[in-house]
């Protein structure tokens, strides 16, 4: 008698579309044998998984960037993972590949799958799997082109950062001190603000769990706000827009505290402001920007060579197993830093 | 024993800040000798006043692109007049100029106000005192620089216009037009409507009063909006939110839906298209192109000339005291075409 083992592959797929914050029940938990490397393809097993404030967005049904992630489909997730068969010229067994394998233990990507889901090498040597799911990842491109593209900005001009010590936020407040501007964070609870402040080299800090957002930007943006990074929306968008200058420059990069709504999205009722100031709003989706990914990498690259940029990633431990768990930690604020789920272990 | 008749000059005041819509009980009738032409300045008999939405604005209390009116103040208007007495070199008697005298019968310019109250002599060859007033005046200008600076237009693109009728809209289509344009209005009532695609060419033009926008844009703009000029604010807005293509212009040049309100402005609740559609809403003040109004009224009159421009007019006649129940006009939509109050007769 021949006993064979077969390894599976543990998934989570989105069993129904949630009414607010994602539930347990909202997910199903699924294996399967371990796929076969597709004919010309790769097979990868995952490493870490990216988790996202946008994952909210592609869970509701209806039109967007990218199409919605249907019922009883594996969980779309960007990550990374190594090669462990290949039959593309281009990836080599032990190869490290950042792309979108899902909620997966094992991706197995055909030759037409690559480009869509953005299958490609990492170099190590760049940086860390931590600092390639964070500022070298897509939290760092969004938030450099966000700033660079929309944000514009000019030596001495003052940046608010909201999000200041989340994945995107990260990126831009380092980058804006990089750039010669003022910036100033704004964050949730004394300690991601001392961090912010303290290691991240922002000129200050406003923690919107212990104080007014208002008083905060009246003290520490005494020459107004030139450059507002919102991914958060609501009132603290509202509050901003209240001191934004002249010719301001507003990135709408996300939305987190509208995206479990049950009732409609709290539009900007201070929107005029954009009048008063001749101002701009303008929304930015990272994928536009994939052909000027290796530049701006390799930017970051040096800054985090140099010790001019730091990342800070908050890895949950637990495998696919505990994504349903994860997850929701990014809409209460729970996470310090890029929220990574490790695969590892 | 001797009888002077004084020739008087009749005002009207800001009483007291309206609460929504202003009332007969927030104007005060004033009337005072007609003054003197101040040493090296003009005065100016005024002929026709400008009655614009942007009014209500400066009815209220805080921080705007432009001081409030105080209370006791003599209106701010736009207006039209002639030179009655010159002490200064660029001034004749006779000179037709434009500038803000407010709603008063005799406007006394000294020459260091000059400049702040806009007061310049035109050219009656280039355009008629109504199209001064619309086209080649503050709201033609406004319409121009809204167009052409934020909303970007290239041939073949579909442009929707809110308050089509109105005087910023009609400079808006109709050049949207004459560059190639596919224009789409909304209006409120089939007058107004049919006026806006028989008489200024528009290619369609949607009755917010008779039907849903929301269809009319299906319709009409089957091809999705690239550029929205937008006059009116709220429901409109976010309507038209749903339908912008991607990298779309919004141009934020008032909301005139939301200027009576007695609760706060209604934000835009799908604001987050901006972010999906990588589009941008930006706000304007004519005021910032004021060295360049010679050139875009160049432009303006030529098409004036070359029947390839129309300007409606709405003439109230009834001299300042008329001006109370004439301003309200625009909040209901009442007028039809740019609202002027003629002071002649």
């Amino acid at each position: 008698m021949n006993v064979t083992t077969t390894a599976m592959n543990h998934q989570v797929r989105l069993a129904a579309r949630p009414v607010g914050e994602p539930k347990a029940g909202d997910w199903q938990s699924t294996s399967e044998p371990v796929p076969a490397v597709p004919s010309g393809g790769v097979l990868v097993k995952v490493l870490a998984l990216s988790l996202d404030p946008a994952m909210r967005g592609w869970m509701n049904e209806g039109k967007s960037y990218i199409p919605p992630v249907a019922i009883g489909e594996v969980m779309r997730a960007g990550g990374i993972g190594v090669v462990t068969a290949s039959e593309h010229p281009s990836f080599a067994v032990g190869d490290t590949v950042t792309g979108t394998p899902g909620v997966q233990e094992w991706w197995a990507v055909a030759p037409e799958q690559m480009k869509r889901l953005g299958l490609a090498k990492i170099d190590l040597r760049l940086g860390t799997i931590g600092q390639w799911m964070n500022v070298l990842g897509m939290p760092g491109m969004t938030g450099y082109f966000g700033l660079m593209d929309v944000g514009q900005p000019k030596a001495g001009e003052t940046l608010v950062v909201s999000g200041a010590a989340g994945a995107v936020g990260q990126t831009v407040g380092q980058l804006g001190k990089i750039l010669g501007l003022r910036v100033v964070g704004i964050a949730g609870g004394a300690d991601k603000c001392r961090f912010v402040v303290e290691e991240l080299g922002y000129d200050a800090c406003i923690d919107y769990k212990g104080g007014s957002v208002k008083d905060g930007l009246k003290q520490h943006c005494p020459n107004g706000v030139d450059i507002y990074f919102d991914n958060v929306g609501g009132e603290i968008l509202d509050t901003v827009l209240t001191r934004i200058n002249r010719k301001a420059r507003i990135v709408i990069c996300g939305a987190i505290s509208q995206y479990n709504n049950t009732t409609p999205v709290q539009g900007p009722k201070n929107y005029l402001s954009l009048l008063v100031n001749r101002a701009r709003m303008e929304g930015i989706v990272v994928f536009d920007n994939v052909d000027r990914y290796p530049q701006a990498i390799g930017e970051m690259a040096g800054y985090l060579k140099a010790g001019r940029m730091k990342s800070k990633e908050d890895v949950v431990e637990g495998g696919v197993a505990a994504f349903p768990d994860a997850l929701p930690m990014l809409f209460s604020g729970r996470n310090f830093g890029k929220l990574v789920l490790s695969l590892e272990g």
